[in-house]
């Protein structure tokens, strides 16, 4: 197994952060045309599936090896860097370390078997009829919002008026953010669209999303939503699992 | 009962902010001419008047209801505009709810029955002979350096100096702190005044105020301390009880 | 005795910081030629000296007196300062009072006995081969870098490369950072040195020392390092005792 590669620090930050949102330890498939890591959180609600791919590195080489990291470790050891550092990153297969070194510190990674890692999970494909997109400070802002009354967010798409609102129902009050024409970067929807989600869940999810990134949300009735956004250099795609409506 | 109104985010944040150090939840008297807030800290030792006249608004309709607030809920609420962000809130009387729209957002805040909220203090009319007036930077001063020995603050006022001296004794070590000519903007001291305050309602009082807002104290000896200053459109005094100097 | 002197917070805000970080009480040798204090942690672990001269001062009289200081008690009030402000210290011996006045602001100090402190360490004559400086921000960094792995932190010199290299070693894993010509002001290393230290205590003393000030290291084999630096106006030197290597 060969892993070689380098970056800029802020590139596998990027990758790294939507995942570490959901768990401690991950899978990096080393692909020949780049790196991929796909976890899902420990109760099955939420899955990461970010890209790296080889243009992303200043220098990659990778033969399909698969390595388990622990993500805060090696997040804290880029945070040794500053923007714009190479990262030089080298499977020492024999130890099974991860050899890492920015600007002047070397940092020995020691690695987790993949086999106690959690399966990978599969990407479910889901017919979701409602198709938006808007930037990232609107999904912080609508975040903040349903915090305001509750533990959960609904995520409705109208077909008519081609809105996506964000709603959260609290013992007493409650609170609507309708992204329309003027929040929407794309709206295609083509049916009415209404799940309902666990709000710390979707809080832990949006944090890494920059105020200026686009993310686009494909949303059905009582289905997982699916986002996507690119974080930099890194393609990420998240599915968080509804909550069953009460009524 | 009708209320409608609209004002700029930072004009309800300013009329509210003074009231909240003391209690969470209060009065809204909905005056034709504005709306007035009126309360006591549980305790009794310290009591908020805030006027918040029809030119603050936009936009102002109101016929001399009272609602019950819960202040924190609200205070809230707000801080999910952004400076100058216009507020409507109007008032749906059948549901007893007080419906806020900010940029997009619809908040349904459920209303407390005036009933339930303690009965708005009457303001003591009372003979205090010493005047005086400084910067809001000054307060927030005088009560760091009282809190570096104590829990109480002596504030008292010179006639012959035309000062004004904050003072606080700890077990050991003590402070004080003089304000002359070149810290007051007018001092009218007509007799020697002094008094003992707990100094944990005096800081709360002090952080909502600006470092360049003009304080006006009036002062006694052993008397309730008077002070008001104008917040963003908002006309705010405070009277805050003695303590009982131990001699 | 007597103690009068004027100095701008600045000045004695950085003579104590480095005093601070391992001790609560100090005495302050009160020479005729400026301020001296030298302090030994209660687990005689690590050491600070510390000198302010005369000339440090804007006014300055002294008779060789010594006092006792609580320091965290003398940093909050010179914290009621704003950076230039000068500050008035008058020793009153009757009341064993220090007098202190910050911009309107007068602050009595109750002292220590002296005789209730801890006794000040002697320097050991020490012989350390290796001599090497680097600025704060390496030792900051350095200070991180080992912090990711242990609680242990390994300080070496190579006489060969003319390197200083900081290490820690985990459970699982390890960090190495190395100085060399780029990062070393200067360097002369005698023979090669290796002695292993408390993080937690070099975390602490390097905590005052700015970014670009220039920091002398000496460094023997399983011997104290002894470090020195310019704090401001102040003559800072440390001696902080090895950890027993574990072979």
């Amino acid at each position: 197994m060969t892993f070689h590669a380098i970056a800029e620090v802020d590139v596998l930050e990027d990758a790294l952060d939507p995942v570490a949102t959901l768990v401690d330890e991950c899978k990096l498939r080393l692909n020949e045309d780049g790196v991929k890591i796909r976890a899902c959180d420990a109760a099955n609600v939420a899955m990461a599936d970010v890209s790296l791919p080889e243009r992303a590195f200043e220098s990659y080489e990778a033969d399909g090896g698969v390595i388990g990291i622990n993500l805060d470790r090696l997040q804290d050891v880029l945070s040794m860097g500053s923007s714009g550092d190479l990262v030089h990153l080298e499977l020492n297969e024999e130890t099974r370390k991860l050899h890492i070194e920015i600007d002047g510190l070397s940092y020995t990674l020691a690695l987790i078997d993949p086999d106690l890692i959690r399966k990978e999970p599969d990407i479910p494909d889901l017919d979701l009829p409602a198709d938006v997109a808007f930037e990232g400070s609107e999904l912080s802002r609508a975040v903040s919002a349903a915090d305001l009354v509750g533990d959960h967010v609904s995520l409705s798409a109208d077909p008519d008026e081609q809105t996506f609102v964000v709603g959260a129902e609290g013992d007493t009050d409650d609170v609507d953010l309708v992204l329309g024409n003027d929040e929407l970067a794309t709206a295609d929807v083509g049916e009415a669209a209404e799940s309902l989600f666990s709000l710390d869940y979707l809080k832990d999810m949006a944090r890494p999303i920059g105020s200026d990134v686009i993310v686009s949300f494909r949303l059905g009735t009582e289905m997982p939503v699916k986002f996507r956004y690119t974080n930099g250099e890194a393609s990420v795609q998240h599915l968080l699992a509804p909550r069953i409506q009460s009524s």
